[in-house]
């Protein structure tokens, strides 16, 4: 059956919020933008102008409000994020929720809490990386036995260099965040403690950046994980990603579709930036989210996953300050994150 | 700007057309099905009866002039394809043909003459290939030099099996017909003359197929096509092409998207079939054609590539048959034709 | 039990000669240099002041009659093998002639009738292919039945650039001459008929080059060998070839020994020229010829493959100069070549 | 100019002397091996009987002090080879000692000591990694600079399974000794602390097993080194590696030679075990010792790398065993290890 086109309001403009705009819009089947709001009333007011009937609210709050709204998506600035994510709640409305779920483990829980309390899981997080095809693939092959039980997870996140704003927390909140989230769905248990090893710096990294970083995490099923963190390696966007089994690895593989020779070599490109690594995977989250809202479905990353990897980036934000092995505490996990993905 | 929705007419719902029907309503962005007709009028209601406000109608005929079509998708079997494409034409509405765009070279050049008198191109032919990354890599790479003049293309068509009722004329009109737009498209050249190998009969194949077969193109440019067609080597669906210019060389790449470490071996895995392999590829396709139709601009292969396609897909039938050179002539191509793709 | 060291006497001392005496002196094992000749006298005497204790002769003939030879190795020009051979075979004493076996259909049969009335093999012919880890490889994957029976051999014989003095004859007789002798290995058949099909000419190849060729070869079995060579590629020297079966494929990997990646691409290097690519080739060829001789075996490519790989470059030679498809008539095996290598 | 003949004698005739005699004998250039001796006399002399005219030693002590031997390969018991390497060295005789060096640091103190005496480096510790093809072309990719300065090195031991008497101490002092030894030379300095984490235990491991582990390694440089070693994976032998630079990084490629596709894959084979990954090792890093020893150089992984190796391997023992991270200390490097590889 044909299904009905959802209407969307998108809190917080901004470069990425513009970006699922044009998703919403001109990329994806099944919703439309019917409302924006943005911290910054004329940008909001700008990005309107360029859709087809999609109302200005003043605030969040008003935008969740708004009959017109099925689902909210929230782009906003993170500490932001806790607001609009319980007031979405509280309305019973679908919210897509930009990492962080929010800056603190407190206003996490608090999120978590509030689903609890509705009884259904309304929100998803935007750990994309779980849509990429072949983080897919990796996850796939895992699931079918193809290497046993798995044991170890290399994984490097390489970064061609950093804006100058780039400060060495956000190494583990905005960069490896992503490995974080990744590890604990590729190997189906949560990180119960972390150490960072800090390298001898990059010459070519800011004085105040630790770069690179190697940070292990233990999990609580035993299984281990490095994350090679290089984000000044000039060469290119690299994520890179082995999981050792107790028979077998599976190994992201090279993303070039073509191998050129010339010049003495032979060989593939590497992506740029996360948008060409990762632009297919955005779009196959948002349609799934689509797809499970239309649906009256619960889909992708839960408030639950956007908790642990709020947790997990804290300690390992103190291991790097401390250099000691960080234990990582969450609370017991309610049975509404326990179904299957 | 917000782009107005599209409405598409779909001429044929078997399993193709369904697909594209499943495309356009729950993939694609810009576009909706507004009326359906089939040859089994059953069928084509059962179909729209799983669309939301979609017409059915009686005829081709009929369906390409109802104002609430705005353009046309047609997927009906081959040898109807004529009728339908031109009446599109003297509509005035775009169509979307699939290949091939009509079964004999006079039918071709019919929708040529056509679209002369219309002044405009209308038609787009469906050769899915050119819209997949790969290929557009491999003709990126090209154009942008990398590997000098291109000299030659060795292309590979690999199935692991066939259906019974195909037969070896289908290697070429089905199967091999990809290959030759995506060998004229790659080299920006024609075919001039064509002659096919015929190996030894693979022992898995039926006693009337001539599977493999070896088939050269000759071209305008000077350059040489040799494509392999192995139609039952169980494997997979591979297909496989390499460039060969002056200076080097650019080749599809493996599609594996991870590698697995198992059992002595690493690698990765081959498509089970062309809807593995293409299915983005007729995804990107079909937005392009939306996004072109909706802003009047015209797009993707022209009925001079449909045209050019089914007068080098008989002489290719007539070397198989005879086991000669064919020399393939082509009727001068029109202004209309040479603008850049 | 330990071996005793053979003396080998080496009739041609250039640049090919030469490295055969390093290989034989400083790395190989169980032979040693006991005498030399050449054309030019003075450049043997040149070569055996370099040795320890090698004898300088006026002659090959002298050479071959020497006492203190147990084995010769001819590196001399083409035309001169034949009487190098034939009185090789005359004294009864192993002989290793690098390729061509003789210039001529005629002079080739005059050694294997030579060897017939010996009524044992001593003849060696240097296609060093056999010897390169990847060809066998290959062979092992096809004798092992991993693609099922072969239907066809993809084959690229690439050269960055040749030297000034380099004719177009030199493609069949001294380049694709190692994809004729591969092939009929790998397929283990005879080749029966060739077509040549001359691409554009590359526009960095000297005008009286028909450079690229693509050469094609039927066989006894039915199976179809395609050779593209392109001998002024410039990017490097890059052998590649694919043998095609029934229900899979095995194909030449990259040779280099690390993937790097630097400057928005990964990938590793090509060969440079056909030393670095084949040079342990040789040194495994000639210690299978030095463990075989020594043992009073017979090894390698024999009398009949020298035969073969002359005549069919003849016909290959016609087939370039006429444009047409050429058959190619060999005399019937004898027996003494139909044991397995 | 021909080298003399290099006589060897061979102190242990097991199961590696045995290989290294085959090699000296039947594979290299150069040398013959002159006198065994071996724990067990009855195997020295059946060794012997095996070679063309070797003398058996009742002592590897009488063996060194043999006119007839010009240098010596240790290959017995490793509690046995600081006795026989310091005899070698009293002797002035260059010593090829398998690894290890000596079985504690005071041992390779006094051998280290004992060439400082002499004056000249007579040792090389049999650390064929350095020899191996692929290890060279990483290190010259470093050396070269291709990947800016070296900041980490991954490495994988992987091994199928191990033997019934093997025990987790084996994992350091025997598996990725090797990589401790590669890593300091890779990266061009020494390392200066260790941690070792423990994963969950591989199922198939035995229960006294420490499998897998991945192992820290800090260097002087700042660099890290991150070693799995992973010992009962069953899928094949596997040495992996990348060295990360500033701007790039080089990695271990596949080793097969062939690339197969059939039954839904494509790829090649690992190797079954070390002797099929690295017998080509072997032989150039015994033929460099024959030729540096036959032109009076020295040459390979000297005594201070079997010192530092020994070093290294008892303190990771000690974070094995303790979990915490472990300092290494080494003695200040005298001049005569500084010279250039």
């Amino acid at each position: 059956m044909d299904l009905v086109t959802l209407n969307v309001g998108v809190i917080g403009v901004g470069m990425i919020g513009q970006d699922h705009i044009r998703r919403l819009t001109h990329v994806l089947s099944g919703a439309r933008v019917s409302a924006v709001t943005d911290v910054d009333l004329d940008r909001a007011k700008a990005v309107a102008g360029g859709l087809s009937d999609a109302r200005v609210h003043e605030t969040g709050q008003d935008l969740i409000r708004d009959d017109g709204v099925d689902a909210v998506v929230v782009t906003s600035w993170g500490p932001t994020h806790e607001e609009y994510v319980l007031a979405a709640i509280a309305a019973g409305k679908p919210v897509f929720c930009e990492k962080p779920l929010a800056t603190t483990r407190e206003a996490c829980e608090r999120i978590v809490d509030a689903e609890l309390a509705a009884g259904r899981r309304l929100v998803m997080v935007g750990f994309m990386r779980r849509y990429d095809d072949a983080y897919r693939a990796m996850k796939d092959a895992v699931a079918r036995g193809e290497i046993g039980a798995p044991l170890m997870f290399h994984s490097a996140h390489r970064n061609p260099s950093v804006p100058p704003h780039y400060v060495s927390e956000m190494i583990i909140n905005d960069t490896c965040v992503h490995d974080i989230d990744v590890a604990r769905w590729l190997l189906d248990t949560e990180i119960v403690a972390i150490r960072v090893i800090k390298p001898r710096r990059n010459s070519r990294a800011s004085d105040h950046l630790t770069d690179p970083l190697l940070i292990l995490f233990e999990t609580a099923s035993g299984a281990v994980v490095d994350v090679e963190a290089s984000i000044n390696i000039q060469y290119g966007y690299d994520i890179r990603g082995e999981v050792v089994g107790e028979s077998g690895t599976v190994e992201l593989a090279e993303t070039s579709k073509v191998v050129v020779r010339r010049e003495g070599r032979y060989g593939g490109g590497v992506p740029d930036d996360w948008r060409e690594r990762f632009i297919r995977a955005y779009d196959i989250e948002f349609q799934d989210w689509i797809d499970a809202v239309a649906s009256g479905r619960s889909t992708g990353p839960s408030s639950w996953d956007g908790y642990a990897a709020t947790v997990v980036c804290d300690a390992a934000l103190e291991a790097l300050r401390s250099g000691d092995r960080v234990d990582v505490s969450l609370r017991e996990q309610p049975d509404l994150y326990q179904e299957a993905d």
